[in-house]
């Protein structure tokens, strides 16, 4: 189950990003974290903290439910 | 703003713990979660982590957004 919210929440957060038309390189400067640490939670290789989460929330002008709102699939 | 992200958050759990009526305890044994650990993320001390937060949403039965429906109030 873990793996997969992981990689459900990249998916979520890699789709905003690209609808707001931020590369990584911005988002990552706009919620000032590393680039590769975007990349990684796109990837769905970071279980990604509150702080931080909000932090992206934030730099994709959405709010931080809306990142969670994605479907997980039953295992 | 982190700090005030974590008050708000644990301030959300316990409210949705209490309205189900569970105790630190039962909600820890939900989770599969430490019981310190439910305590420290109810008095903000704690950084959530999103595996974290979707074993709580579980547990309290409501969806993973629903955990983040709080207002932040501007600093």
């Amino acid at each position: 189950m873990s793996d997969e919210i992981l990689k459900l929440f990249g998916q979520r957060v890699k789709h905003l990003r690209k609808q707001a038309n931020l590369s990584q390189e911005v988002l990552a400067a706009l919620s000032g974290l590393d680039r590769t640490y975007i990349s990684g939670i796109e990837r769905g290789r970071r279980n990604v903290g509150l702080i931080n989460l909000v932090k992206i929330a934030k730099a994709l002008n959405v709010s931080a439910e809306q990142l969670l709102v994605f479907e997980e699939k039953n295992d």
